[in-house]
């Protein structure tokens, strides 16, 4: 099946191809006969016009980007969910791009969304974004933009984040609290922002029942590998130190590794070793033993994420508010942080 | 921070918009130096040329869109990490469009999609999806599309699928040989091809023990609501008939709220009733009890599925096989199938 495109159109009507691109742009040059001729022929052959050629005139793509690491995560697919009800209401397309943790690739996405493509981009930046000229270039193009969860500490920009500081010391109070005073937390970078401040609240509360942090206490799994391998690596870290009995895993990826490393070591939860992990997953209490979780607002996250970027692709030039919007996450206690028998 | 536009170039070069504009498109008119001038300033000042423009003159945008229903499954967050990979390959942006299973919204996105704005479409079609204009229209636009898994049965077009009516026989018969002689199956719809192919292999093995095939053993349950409202309709259905024995989950979020509605029913898995879900979840093994599964091969499925449509966009104008591709799904018996005590 050929295209219909202007050339088809033209030739139909034996007109060229300059006098129909003028007549669709209802030019004055154009006599309203010939308009109307070529316009009633559009319509009949099924002519539509080119979007790029009519964004260039309208500057207005009407569409979001929403980037981030992953969609396997519960966090992000209600993340989505909630930025979506927005965008649907103020009728604008949503494009998800997927960065992949990679800096390379969020890079690219952003040159990819940077040039009147998109009205705004969403993003939960990858593990390994420290460096913003990336978003350097959407400022200097104008394109609003918003961080949620996942955001560049030192960096200016409208940002919807959780308490993740105040959750991390939540996470570290509760197991000191169920008797486990050598806990170990899991992270899958050293460098992401959300993970990090959930360490420093982990410290704050180590260092209030009077443990000494070590630096051995957190540790970096590699997330971006086969499933059998992300448990691997908790399993060495298991049993490279037998003392540890607790585990604050900082992303769903890394709990329900957790789980399977402790299966397969037949550590049982919560008798001999804690587990507790910050994640919004809908099967916390499938489990066996049923997960105490961080749960993070992730849908209402999305939602207010969305809201503040269309107030800003609405108005544009105004001065977003640089304080971070701050939605708190809920600690629920599950079996697996229940009766711990080894006391370490 | 002023947008650096083809305006403010001509204005800071003292030349025409025009001149400028002829001189971006390498264009006879205008001499090699004033050329070389305006891209040498263009570099300064960091002027980007307008996408929509020079994806005119180009006709690619390097882009494919992945038309899928929802995120939070694990099918097809696995089967987009398949997809990914064919497109990084190819040095492919993805953009992932979610239709949350209403058919309007997967017009407008296939509308969206369906001038210039991508190469091609990889789709698994909404669960209201029957009428089949909006892939006319691709067709006429001449951009390649692939469905993949969610298929229109009787509409022709490249596919990559599952062996679903096996599947489904070969879940019904494994409910069968653990002694359930009384299953129901969950769909999400009742116009769902792969829902339906799943479920008449499930009456065929019916029929081979003799069970004469009654129509209340399919139940649909409307999977686009509040998550304890999923649960409570499972619920119901399980509370209405107490002969059933087995629950066939055809969608992965059937298999976790027929689980949830188990727990609230204080019904035994698998000592009372029985539960089989088609899902690639990778946390079945962690399920009180352990979930069998009918697994899909859901990150081949993306990466068949993308390499089709790659295929047929270097080659537009090929002809397509219309010969569904059909990748084998796996059953894992694990223990919610296990010892079934009640015998209905």
């Amino acid at each position: 099946m050929s295209k219909m495109t202007i050339k088809v159109l033209a030739a139909h009507l034996g007109l060229s191809i300059s006098t129909i691109s003028k007549a669709l742009k209802d030019s004055h040059e154009i006599s309203a006969t010939t308009k109307s001729k070529v316009l009633q022929a559009a319509a009949e052959m099924g002519y539509i016009p080119n979007p790029y050629a009519s964004s260039l005139r309208k500057q207005k793509s009407k569409t979001i980007a929403v980037i981030i690491p992953e969609v396997s995560d519960s966090f992000f697919a209600q993340a989505i969910n909630g930025i979506e009800t927005v965008a649907t209401l103020m009728q604008y397309h949503t494009l998800i791009y997927l960065s992949h943790d990679s800096f390379q690739v969020e890079k690219e996405i952003i040159k990819h969304c940077s040039n009147g493509r998109v009205d705004g981009v969403l993003i939960s930046v990858s593990k390994q974004t420290t460096d913003t000229l990336h978003f350097d270039l959407l400022k200097k193009s104008n394109i609003p933009f918003v961080f949620f969860d996942r955001d560049l500490e030192n960096y200016e920009a409208p940002k919807v984040l959780t308490n993740d500081f105040e959750s991390g010391y939540l996470a570290a109070r509760h197991l000191f609290s169920m008797g486990c005073s050598h806990p170990v937390f899991l992270s899958p970078s050293d460098s992401l922002s959300v993970c990090n401040r959930r360490y420093d609240g982990f410290v704050k509360a180590s260092e209030e029942v009077g443990l000494i942090n070590q630096p051995n206490n957190f540790k970096v799994v590699d997330c971006h590998q086969q499933p059998e391998n992300i448990t691997s690596q908790i399993i060495q870290i298991l049993q490279k130190d037998s003392n540890i009995a607790g585990i604050i895993a900082s992303v769903e990826d890394l709990a329900i590794h957790g789980y399977l490393a402790c299966l397969e070591l037949k550590l049982q939860i919560p008798n001999d070793i804690l587990l507790i992990g910050f994640t919004s997953i809908k099967t916390a209490d499938l489990f066996s033993p049923t997960l105490t979780t961080i749960t993070q607002p992730a849908f209402e996250i999305g939602k207010r994420a969305a809201t503040i970027l269309f107030e800003l692709i609405d108005n544009k030039g105004a001065q977003p508010s640089n304080y971070p919007v701050i939605l708190p996450s809920t600690l629920i206690q599950r079996a697996s942080t229940g009766n711990l028998t080894k006391k370490a």
